[in-house]
């Protein structure tokens, strides 16, 4: 039997090429440049770092020859500005914005391994998971292997976004090629904090921040490593839930089996939430779900399934959801216990009943999941558990008239975005960057994080296509935080070809 | 109709009348002594400190004419001594050796309320939870109020009972009262940390430690403040269980739903331990408890109610286990969560599937128990829940073969010690504290809490009863633990009357 394969096959185009040659150049000074960046702290709420990294965002911008460099400040006093800056052309067909932020996830520096410090970056010469060590950042014209990793936070969410979309167009001009359309540079300071003044900035600058495009750069490239782009995001929404037991901390020896437990009762809560295969118990949880598009159920039956290899990674045997793969998973909405504390554990623990247990719940939502209206099913499954409802500590007259009592606060949220496959400059968008590797590149419906893509959608009525480039294993969010080198060279490569389009 | 009660009636001795008045000339000087004691860090593993814990109580030894001072050390090097002292008599017909511990509980000042901290004692108005504020201490003469209270580490457990036996011999020598019988001290500086060389000492000092009683002096009185004796206390035995997620924290977005989370496995497996009404659900949990005797059951039934008072003060409605009473709770064996914690929770949390989830777990004991047997139940159970049990981190092939992993660490424990009720000594113990009240005192079987009691039954075949003193709501184990000084005084003078009984 003679099997007859289709197999599709691609090119890097002329571009790249000149691209990655140029790259091969320029990566000891464009290492140095990077470094000097990410050793500035990116916390949004710590105002005079945030400032410095602005300021530095501007001088990458002025030494590549990009014009109208400005800082767009919410109306809100006190939140980091965007950093702005474009390059215009006559007669532009269109024009094509390219989002990126600066800001990082909170860091609890304690948690980093030995060596390593989330605003002193380390070059490694690998992943730390496999047991790659520190070494000296390369001399002058000394060969960079790509497999090596810089360890900082930003490294990879989402200060690579920046440095890989400056030193695209830097490799364009110095190869002598010009965009034939607008481009505009646009990176946010506060998307890890959570956006809350983005609108702000997109209603004062609306004039200034029309396009036909956002090309957004965040998140990590698929497990296998291809390249990707990303049509949506899911939305997200927290619910904080502590469960109360003595008011004060009781002895487990005098006072075991009859004062009640609260990390038990949370126990219990929690697991009344989940069944054994992953699948939310909460009423109506799954309900107001948007089903997947026909192109979009073929894009995703297109992926390849990366699902053995990262469980390998991992270490874990079964996914949460029985028999859905990762790409299934993420297009459905979430429960998710980010941490859960009740007293202490190990040297710290002692012989007490403690007073509180408390759980962080993270809520993903897709198209059609209204954020309140999910959290709002959650506090209804609490209830429906026989829990008395606050939103701050309970008083003594309603612990003496409610057996079980629960304070839920819950965050702001926002929903999913996704942008339709359908649409001309998608196609042109897919071409571009299928034209810089012959590896076949993935199209996701969604990405399984989030980002607040709806406030382009809402406040600029923005088409927004997700373009990531970081590794997947780059400890996004949590301690360690890495960028492998090959990944920002192909992100420069990637950004540059969006940059020609059609 | 009419109804006819006995009532039984007590008086309080002229002996106490005596101890009570001169404590009334001496409380000022015994403050400040405790105080300067109080002050000087008591952890077991603080050697430096604990020598001079132990050199300030051979200080108040000498100053109160006490023999034969001497600091009794365990074979083993490094570990807290033990503080003897003896007053012998001629002829005497019992020796009663006297017990307390100076060791403390470990602390976590951050957790301490403002102004206070583990080993800077501070006096307070009253207690914390009713609004309490700090005071100056008392100039000399200044009248002292009853209910003020130290907060301090030790101040209730245990250092109170080293103040109020030397206090109680000082007070009978100041009032030409001199026991008929042998009395010695024995305080231990190791109780805290699980007297784990407590035998060493027994063994090593066999002959000087022969008595006909011991009398602890540990934990708190009964919560309606009536004095009591304790015949016995809890065993105890720990497991700390660790289940597991991917090796590695991953974005809860682009994870979600996919990869397990193990803040929920571990809940799951603590709901799976208890029913809702407090029962252990784990097999053959209760199986080997030794039935109460009839006396011991009429005791429980004669002790006063604390319930509901208690219920409302610690501002909770329902016991754990429905439908017992406290006394009758403390006489079960008990699973207990002592501590629980997966990530973060609050500002410290982020968007993560956590690593690992970790539950701290305490098991009291109860006569007929053994307690590597009852660990081994609560071992079993987790296998019986679909667990592989590791005792060490699971390598990555156990990741590769198990779906589900549980690491369990168990410590070292103690069986439960309990004297018979039957003993004339024990009734004249009795005696001796029914004559310093003229409230019924109670007799509990049990204690909640555990000492290792069955040590000096093992390595001495000695007798124990506990004599407790503390105020209940002392915070013992917990911040802000604190000792209301009636509780001091009222402890002093059950200790005279206990050193002058027949």
């Amino acid at each position: 039997m003679i099997l007859f394969l289709t197999l599709q096959t691609h090119a890097q185009s002329d571009l790249t090429k000149q691209i990655r040659s140029y790259r091969e150049k320029q990566s000891n000074a464009w290492l140095q440049e990077y470094v000097s960046f990410l050793a500035i702290p990116n916390l949004a709420p710590d105002t005079i770092n945030m400032q410095k990294n602005a300021a530095y965002i501007q001088n990458m911008m002025a030494k590549r020859g990009i014009q109208n460099i400005q800082l767009l400040y919410p109306t809100t006093p006190k939140i980091p500005p965007a950093v702005y800056g474009e390059v215009l052309v006559p007669n532009a067909k269109k024009t094509i914005i390219f989002y990126a932020h600066y800001d990082g996830q909170p860091v609890d520096s304690t948690k980093w391994s030995k060596g390593l410090h989330p605003f002193k970056p380390m070059l490694l010469n690998g992943s730390l998971e496999k047991q790659a060590t520190i070494i000296n950042w390369p001399k002058e014209k000394e060969e960079i292997n790509p497999e090596w990793r810089i360890y900082s936070r930003g490294a990879s969410d989402d200060k690579a976004g920046v440095m890989a979309i400056l030193s695209a167009y830097e490799s364009l001009i110095a190869n002598g090629k010009h965009p034939d359309f607008n481009i505009k540079f646009f990176f946010e300071g506060e998307e890890e904090a959570g956006s809350d003044h983005l609108h702000e900035i997109l209603v004062k600058y609306a004039a200034q921040l029309q396009s036909d495009l956002w090309v957004i750069c965040d998140g990590p490239v698929h497990q296998t490593g291809k390249k990707m782009l990303v049509f949506g995001a899911r939305g997200d929404a927290h619910a904080e839930i502590t469960v109360f037991g003595s008011k004060r901390p009781l002895h487990s020896g005098h006072y075991g089996n009859w004062a009640p437990n609260p990390a038990l009762e949370l126990a219990k809560l929690l697991a009344s939430m989940k069944d054994d295969h992953g699948k939310v118990l909460i009423k109506g949880f799954y309900d107001d779900v948007t089903p997947l598009t026909d192109r979009e159920k073929k894009a995703v039956a297109a992926i390849p399934s990366p699902d053995q290899q990262m469980k390998t990674e991992l270490g874990f045997m079964s996914e949460e959801m029985t028999g859905k793969s990762l790409a299934e998973s993420i297009l459905l909405p979430t429960l998710n216990i980010n941490g859960m504390q009740s007293a202490n554990v190990g040297k710290l623990s002692s012989n007490i009943i403690p007073t509180t247990a408390i759980a962080s719940i993270d809520l993903r939502l897709v198209p059609g999941n209204d954020y309140k209206k999910q959290q709002e099913k959650l506090v209804q499954h609490i209830q429906s558990q026989g829990y008395f409802i606050v939103t701050k500590d309970p008083t003594d007259q309603e612990r003496a008239s409610h057996n079980k009592i629960a304070k839920i606060v819950l965050s702001d949220g926002y929903n999913a975005q996704r942008t339709s496959m359908d649409l001309p400059i998608a196609q042109h968008l897919i071409q571009a960057i299928q034209s810089t590797t012959s590896d076949q590149i993935i199209s996701m419906p969604s990405m399984g994080g989030s980002l607040p893509l709806f406030v382009f959608e809402k406040y600029l009525k923005a088409t927004t296509i997700t373009v990531p480039i970081a590794n997947h294993d780059n400890n996004q969010h949590a301690e360690n935080e890495n960028i492998r080198l090959q990944n920002l060279w192909n992100g420069i490569e990637t950004f540059a070809a969006i940059m020609m389009m059609k």
